[in-house]
């Protein structure tokens, strides 16, 4: 069998690893981790331990070298076995790359060195109250001051804010024009100025540590700037879009997996006690279940396409970033709605093996998350029919 | 404004209660006895106070002496404020009307006068572990025992089971042929011989005590049957199923019609701080929001033209409780994702006021309890292309 | 068995009589009114022949004198045996209404009693080239000549432009700041300046001569006008759409109950030849048959609603107006596209005595008259978030 | 931009000649071909001078020696132009290849040869009114007569009925304990006893010929047999169903990306002449158009991602067959769908340059030629759950 992100072969090791961790580790805790929720410390543990904070960090700094396709095999795997882990990795990685992207960033080695050994978590900061999922349009502003700059923000959905060490944040460049002008600067959580909020209580996702924070007069020195100043949209479009954007839609094709996976396996084993007759004997059921393979196989399918795109540097690439992304949400909410559906009651319960019901959730987080569906069919739209995307 | 059921004048006063009632006392509590999850003990005391426990007790008896009309349009606003007590109040009108129809239960007009003096809660317990979502089908057995019977069962998802005086229960009758020939017994929870099991924990109506119960060597006296021997499912398709089905039809209309309120207000009052506009300036939300109402309403408006086939004893009564509860159930599907659609992350978070995020959950409950969508669809086509329904 | 929309007693032999014309006359005609495509003279000479054409025309000028229930039930009737009449009569019933509402129009009492007469066919010419779908916004103009008017127009989808005696039309009162500012005229196709175009070939309603017409220089006397001058919107939203929308949904529902009524005929009735069952034997397609009947009837009784709101003079009868025609535009999609899915090859032929392939085309057409769906579910949406329609 | 079936770079001119003659000459006459309806000789005429009827023929043979890659890609390409031409490619080639793949035909080679030379014209006879859309399961049968076999068949909906040189058919073997047991033959037109019926008139792909034959009294000697007898199953399962399954897939992929590019278009150049705004400024449409453009290329992938899986020889290779010809089916419903909602009257139209309503039809025609989408859930569901397919 193929897969359909067609990594290289010395990948394998990696993916395969990830797949372990996820069964043995992660969907070890997953259930207390959603309940509680708590942020999934063992999960995280496994995942410095194992290199993989560092997977996408150049070897030379210590890291796993690897590109797009393998990252996104990993996210998947991880999903499968715990749906906000897989969404800390998925973050963490974005906010890495944003990083290793930056000509700026003072400490920019060590910090990967860091991550590369397991021993920095960062993530992004960039949505924020003001300015709902538009992320990409900051209303906070980076004041200058100094020699450096100083910043007070209303951040939202900061995943593991409390245990980050670092986040890649956003904020209007002094005397920007639009929130569009923008700044990406790296926040460290030691600082005082920086203070998470209590945590996020909601439907799905709900061990990611996704809060809100505070950021109060933070002084940004010129080495803490990620972007040049004013140039923070080609970080977020170029960079941490399309991380961002592979790795949700892997993280979706892992909550698919573990639906189909869970489906087949329910209604195989499943028979009514009266009549001798299974699930699986059901032709409406079958049917649930085959549509949802499929579509889980094509989204798949349309992830390892966009890589292709994404390697041949087509100019069609950002379009199938964005398609990727998009199909993957809808397909995870569609997939899980039918597992829901296919499997009634057992899929219902927390108390049973199957743990479809959170699946469910865990997929309907990524509508709520920018860019949203919303957000990408515009972009898609006006990219399709020449209108500029902002 | 007409109302969709169009209910006696006369009843108006007890669905204006009933409004009030979800208000001021149900919606207090919901959040809590969703999260905990835990019973909505003074929620239930509120209606029986109110003598809604009573509303289809004939006035002879004390009840309020109501019809499925404002049955229907009670169990629908209690439904706006708490979905777990509409779901209470359903289970116990339904098992209350097929006391009601009983010629054989010994004390029938004690526990109607109980029921209507709001002393007596009841619920049905017709679904079994080993026929599964097929509750017309049980595989528990009445054994002749003496005068009367003798029976086991492990039923499971009864509503209220840690609360309910009674249980309106079936199993299959002595020597029957196939499961289909049942009996209806009322079952009395001061017996030690029913015993409910730890509670549901599952992905939405957390609230109304839905426990599996174990049914062990209990004294079925002949003065405990609801029905005759071998007549349970008349009681169960002609009784119990039309009430059922138009109580949780209109439950799911309070879900829709829960969300179509708080979407509008969502739109209506939310703001993009750099922009300037509103959410309600967005033309794909405006369209999901019609959606919303246009399913809410139409779905309604069978409900109530249910209720004229029902009062014209139309022999096509049945096809239309049927396709009621059926539209019903997938209306609140539909709606309900509309508005975590719609609202993104302020319907999935729990701490925002808008209550989506409950309603969301509240209403895939239906979908799992039967007569399931797959069941209904079935009967309905069985019933269009002249098949026998069993 | 009730019927949905509850009109009145007496006017059920005008129903009756409906129901029979499109069994004997109009069904006989359909297929090659639709093939050819041809206007289909025999039906409408048929309809005007038992005093349909004024159905809604007041007693005291020799119509019906019925009200929007008995007109809606006629159009159900009629659209069952031939869509294409169906919208004939609803454009001409909708024009008969703006011609009985105004108070300008000099020969109005003499047109009436013509229709009723079955003598006089008319029609809406609404729609312009310029505006596409926005009816309410017409590019013409109406400019001021002697004592009255003289305008130029290229109206687009004029139904029964070659066969029709009057049409209703709209133009921008002299002077008009935008294009709402309108006033509504009566043109008469006796004269040169209305010149229909070649007729229209599309996917459905073929057979309705919906036809492009060129107006050149055609002179309005004051007594032509509809409306007051600038007064055109009132008779277009107060009037015209009303009836147009009621009368539309209906013929949908029309469509729905031939889909309905010829797929359980060909479920019930085909049987394969190897395994000695029947097409009813398989759940999937049972399932869509139940689907295809609960839609058609909560958008039924959705309309019957309507009519209740619209008696009850409420201030929501044109938001329940405007959701009545969306949800039965969108069911007729969705039933006869279940139903080509139900019957498969059998429904894809023009051979074979199922006509759902001709249904399945006759209901897309609704989708492209304004108001669109798309229309509706704004102006919904704006109703339901306080913003104002236009 | 990369190719989603990743053809050999050396097939790149197949691909390129094919999207040249369906620009120039498969296009030019496809509005007619569906109108008359007519069989498409020139467009038929110049595949076979490209010598793309022997695309998949041994170039030992004198053929193009391509295989399922490249067939895909130049089915898509035909159907961009005139799909009833790219049907009758698809079943040519399915054909081609059950005859390719025999070892008991006698003049096989000779066939194939003449097949490559552009001088034959084969295509399959499979389904049967007896048996429906089930066309793995004939009810005709093959009876011995001294060295060879008789039959007698009512073959339904056969492609190029009256134009094709030979028909691919299939019969239960003499003694067949069930349908299954079936043996795959070569029928020659030139044979009295085949009768093309008259051909098909239906919703859409009105231009392939699709028509009933009567088989009467066929002689067939052991030399015509494809496969050896009993042994059609194999045939049937393992040749013609992946060619054309992924035949039809590409087809279908070939309308989506038609009706992407005219709805983009029409988006692009469309403006409302009284507000001076276009088409492409309204989110919904555009939202529609990104929809329409996800979609198609998710189900490219996944074809391309099927042709990996067969490539491999991995066991999964059938399932993916299988499941990319679903997801096609189904995508190019819902793209033509919504591109006739996004482009409303133009694309209703005949009559325009935007040939949607075409695309829209023909769409349609691969949900009732089996195996269908139900046929397809049902393998699938089955596959996924352990059961026999059969």
């Amino acid at each position: 069998m193929s897969h359909p992100y067609r990594f290289a072969e010395q990948a394998s090791r990696f993916v395969s690893h990830a797949e372990q961790l996820a069964g043995e580790v992660l969907a070890r805790h997953a259930a207390a981790v959603d309940r509680t929720p708590r942020f999934p410390e063992e999960s995280v543990a496994a995942l410095a331990q194992a290199g993989l904070l560092g997977l996408t960090v150049p070897a030379a700094l210590g890291g796993l070298g690897q590109g797009p396709r393998a990252f996104a095999a990993v996210a998947e795997e991880l999903a499968r076995g715990c749906a906000s882990t897989a969404m800390i990795f998925v973050m963490h990685t974005s906010a890495t790359q944003a990083i290793a992207s930056s000509k700026t960033l003072g400490d920019r080695d060590a910090i990967l060195k860091a991550i590369a050994a397991g021993k920095h978590l960062s993530t992004l900061a960039l949505s924020e109250k003001g300015s709902r999922s538009q992320f990409w349009a900051p209303v906070s502003k980076l004041a200058e001051a100094g020699d450096g700059f100083v910043t007070n923000a209303a951040k939202s959905w900061v995943t593991s804010a409390n245990f980050a060490d670092t986040y890649v944040a956003s904020a209007q460049a002094p005397g920007a024009a639009s929130p569009l002008e923008s700044t990406i600067y790296l926040a460290r959580t030691e600082s005082d100025a920086v203070r998470p909020q209590p945590g996020f209580d909601g439907l799905g996702l709900r061990g990611n540590d996704s809060s809100p924070v505070s950021i109060e007069a933070l002084a940004v020195a010129a080495r803490d700037l990620v972007s040049e100043p004013g140039k923070g949209a080609d970080t977020m479009l170029q960079v941490v879009l399309p991380w961002f954007a592979v790795g949700t839609a892997a993280m979706a094709h892992g909550l698919c997996r573990a639906a189909v996976d869970a489906t087949a396996q329910h209604l195989q084993t499943t028979r009514f006690e009266h009549s001798g007759t299974g699930l699986r004997d059901l032709p409406t059921l079958r049917a649930r279940l085959a549509q949802m393979f499929v579509r889980t196989e094509a989204s798949r399918a349309l992830l390892g396409r966009t890589f292709d795109e994404m390697e041949a540097g087509s100019e069609l690439a950002p379009l199938f970033v964005l398609s990727a992304r998009r199909d993957a949400l809808e397909s995870a909410l569609a997939v899980t709605d039918l597992a829901l559906k296919a499997c009634g009651g057992a899929a219902f319960s927390r108390q049973t093996a199957v743990p479809i019901e959170r699946l469910f959730r865990d997929a309907r987080a990524g509508w709520v998350m920018a860019p949203t569906v919303d957000h990408l069919d515009d972009f898609i739209g006006k990219a399709l029919t020449g209108l500029p995307l902002f």
